[in-house]
């Protein structure tokens, strides 16, 4: 559900739930000041109640021994460095809920969690992780447009009920995680930027500026260099309009080829209970993203050339085709085969496009959720290679007669989509092998756990 | 899990589950009807049991007190102004589950919630508020393909857990939304239409019209003034194909104006712990909306735009533009110059757009959940602004040499693009203000919790 | 959340936990190796302990009695037919938490659920059904980029709550489906493959390959038959860019054919509260894949159509055309209602195709999710017929003088548009029909619960 004000409006009768916030420092007094909004009695616990001057209206500031004693939920916001002198007064903390929220600098900074380490410094209390997933800035403005869910674990789960109603009453969505070993996830958690995306994006930025590279000697520096000709204008879109379906299709290849040579490790070794090498192990776990690029590579591509018509240059150009066919007053007469050629080439890729969206639609995550194991499978893996056939054949027309002029290669250097043929067709050559009976029948024995001994 | 009929196959043992329903109205039926199709034996409570012909067949109907005794489950399927007869017999309805299904006809129709009426009513039995999210008519005929997601709440968890297993047996998936508390709240979210889109549906219904209007007159009023020229084929695309982008741009320099007066407000005031004024909160809580709106429209500008080749207009002008150089017998040279501001336009125009669409597939709920509040704010801010940019980029060098022809302005009015230039830029100006180190420092320290007392 | 390992990092802690596996085949080994890496300590039950080789490195093999007597929960992976032998050491079973994680061969092999037979044979254990829709493969090779959903049911609580936690801490999402009635569906769960999908697929099949061919013959065959054309070049694009549009609005028009069918079923039979027929009830229950791939031709009908300007037969034809009005020295004058004609049917099949989009994207389930029963009413009805309409305005402006030209009819067939146009036009007539407030408010009586004896 999603409410304009985060919160379920004021009742009379909720202003008889309290909760207790040890600490005054940013998220403490943002949390407070939400609470309040939300109708809760807010008790603030600080070493010198009369020094806290910024707390938010209608709330008070007590000691903390007296503030814990007023509310049987109590937030410990708080730096873990501190944790210690909450055992001054682990008696009155017995048995009641305390909520860590605590966030650290770095990934698993400590060797045991915030929480897990406030667990046993009181062992008598319950303690409960909670909203150090939530910014306190989005809390207290209300702007919060960005994931509600509100991960929480901990060793009891009454503890855990009543922090979750707290945070479902403050218009977030509680998620159980478990016991509090999870805590150590739910603390690294905030401080990642995208840790599964590093990889693929330095091998997709790797291979982007390569054949960038490779395009601008052969048709910018070789025309300047050669004819004194100034091309530059290509570097705007011609030249990416290379780059993108060349990096694509190599990058489409990338997610299939792990599979491959999987595969052919198994064969080798006559089991799979070994593990794999590690780089095959990264590699296979980021064949998402990969996939992901090179769909967006694909898209780029696509809308390139759909602007080809109106882009200055390409008209220019047709209209001097014209002109010259007036000029010398002939009429280039129409072929068949160029018809056939042209069309099946553009064909094809609207089709392999088409199927690459569609793989796209199902990574989606409430879509491959609705989806069982089978059906997955079978969306990734046979649509995923009907789309990698495709993709390849497009490109292979789109080269038609080009492949063999030779020596119109430019500096010896083979036109670039040449290059981007060869992982492609490797892959698919390599598939084509492992699908033949007698080597698919052995794999899927082998990935139904039977071991070596017996001969194909 | 998505099944064709909706509820688990008839099963010899769960006929031994029974579920009362008080009311013999179109939703008890519904239900009734759907509770028999998956097995339930379903007791209907009425105050005349034999004039109660439309019961669906299978079910029992008897006297209210007699079919609450068969069943520890009672869907309270009667109108809230008819609860208090439920008192008569508050004996039997002791520790019962009683369902409140009920719905209002206006958003906060009465002080307190039916479902806490209802409790207050029968203090000994529990109540809980659910499936009053889902519609009779798409119960009976199986067609639920919307949401089959059961809001519950309730104060006694197993009775919240004995009705969320009878949800899950129909092929609905309950979700509990906490306390009694909630009741509130879940009978409201049935009545919305979009409480959110009605903001963002004005303003941009005011723009797109007022846009609109001002092309209508500079390019069919004018000519029509001025020469009597006919140009009223442009209203079908030429000019909603200026309007979409100019409103798009407007609209997306609206998503990232309200967080810079914010900051300029903080900075100003020296905290944070001062509210907002009322239209900047609102304004923020819409900026979802608006971008979405902002990403239709740039949809839509780029297949108006791709399709201007197959345009019989288009192609009559770029005709008579061939034929006039064949006739003069002189061809216009190549001009660099021209590839160059051509190509870049379209493909800031690409770019920007593609970004545009990244944005708008990471706000989509499955893809947002999935990513912590780090990411968000890194794709939401740092891409946002990156395609206002590029946006902006792509209007500016559309607008190339136009701009200083000042006497070439129809009726003294600059071209529409010029106008949808002044809101962009000086969102961007002032943002490039607030980077500066030292601003964007103090900026930081203040969101961080700091108050004025220190200067910068 | 999304890790790369895809469960907790190893806690020193967590190596008290643990876990007995009876069964030592391919899942079983699988889920064994898993826990091992999660922390778990793994204890297999086996027949002849001695001869198990394959078990993972650090995992114990024991004779089941023994096993049992080291953990309270006992994953079952053993086949269906071996169940009975567990009873010889029931007294040891009994209170354990007994996971079944088996599978069928078929859907509904068995009249009762394996995890059913389980508890039957064994009621002193807690059975739990879960991990059945897990992959041994994905489990042991880490690649889950599918669904981490482990669909989970039984009878007791805390057993299901055991049995979630250890799924939490593979890195999976536990999802509680209720008592053990639900562990047939679970079977079943994942034997299907796009079950929903079945009946749409054979519709759109049979449409596309008759439209295809009924194409093939105006356009490929009667040129070859009357004048020795050889215009096969067409089969790439042109033709399938007829099929596309036209299966399409055939498909869209059959999404809301079935509910005026139902409508005047329900006029006619003055009550709701009787069956539809059985293939009412299935179309109706296909509805949404209908949409989908009607959305999906849309969708390639516009990337076919935005290509042609690429095209080398498109090319070569407006060369043609445009030096035959050089050789003939004439121009052909600009024609405002050619303009017109030529715009507004491309801006309808534009806007068409844009609120198919718009419908599409509330589909997605996490959109669907997000919005109320009246909200999605709104989308899908409203939107819907408004997608029908301009798409059948963009296919009868597109035919627009064309359909007059009988003579011009190849064989005597119409143009292949005119045929699509039967459907749609005819479930447009029926809509504003039904539409009339005296049937309008006669239906919504029906709807809400009516029957007849009143007249309108």
């Amino acid at each position: 559900m999603d409410y304009p004000l985060n919160c379920v409006p004021d009742h009379p009768k909720e202003s008889t739930k309290h909760v207790c916030i040890f600490g005054t420092g940013d998220f403490g007094r943002s949390l407070g000041y939400k609470l309040l909004q939300c109708g809760y009695t807010v008790i603030f616990g600080s070493r010198d109640p009369n020094s806290s001057n910024l707390i938010p209206k209608g709330a008070e500031v007590l000691k903390h021994e007296e503030a814990a004693k007023k509310s049987t939920i109590i937030v410990i916001a708080i730096h873990r460095e501190h944790y210690d002198f909450l055992t001054g007064f682990a008696d009155i903390l017995e048995g009641k809920v305390l909520v860590d929220v605590s966030n650290n600098l770095k990934i698993n900074q400590y060797p045991e969690s915030n929480a897990e380490h406030l667990a046993s410094l009181l062992p008598g209390a319950k303690v409960v992780k909670a909203f150090n997933t939530v910014s306190a800035w989005a809390l207290q403005s209300g702007t919060l447009d960005a994931s509600k869910q509100v991960f929480i674990c901990g060793d009891d789960a009454k503890a855990k009920e009543a922090v979750a109603e707290v945070a479902r009453s403050l218009g977030l969505t509680p998620l159980d995680q478990g016991s509090l070993l999870a805590a150590n996830e739910i603390e690294n958690y905030p401080l990642q930027l995208f840790p599964m995306w590093r990889l693929p994006f330095y091998i997709c930025a790797g291979f982007t500026i390569l054949i960038f590279l490779y395009c601008l000697v052969i048709e910018v520096f070789y025309p300047c260099a050669t004819n004194k000709e100034d091309t530059s204008y290509l570097i705007a879109i011609s030249i990416p309009n290379r780059v993108f379906p060349i990096v694509s299709l190599i990058l489409l290849a990338l997610v299939y080829l792990p599979g491959i040579i999987a595969a052919i490790i198994q064969l080798y070794r006559g089991t799979k209970y070994s593990r794999f090498p590690d780089w095959l192990d990264k590699w296979m776990l980021c064949r998402k993203q990969l996939g992901l690029v090179a769909l967006a590579y694909a898209f780029l591509h696509a809308i390139y050339t759909l602007v080809m018509p109106i882009r200055y240059y390409v008209r220019w150009w047709a209209d001097k085709y014209l002109m010259n066919q007036i000029k010398g007053n002939t009429t280039y007469p129409f072929q068949n085969h160029y018809a056939w050629m042209s069309d099946s080439y553009v064909a094809l890729g609207i089709l392999g496009f088409f199927f690459y969206m569609l793989l796209g639609i199902t990574s989606l995550p409430s879509v491959s959720n609705a989806v069982n194991w089978r059906e997955f499978r079978f969306v990734q893996s046979k649509l995923g290679y009907l789309t990698l056939v495709l993709s390849t054949a497009h490109t292979l027309v789109y080269g038609g007669d080009r492949f063999i002029f030779g020596p119109f290669y430019r500096w010896y250097l083979p036109p670039a989509f040449v290059v981007s043929l060869i992982i492609p067709c490797a892959v698919l050559v390599m598939k084509f092998i492992l699908v033949i009976p007698c080597l698919d029948q052995r794999l899927t024995k082998i990935r139904q756990g039977w071991e070596r001994g017996a001969k194909c």
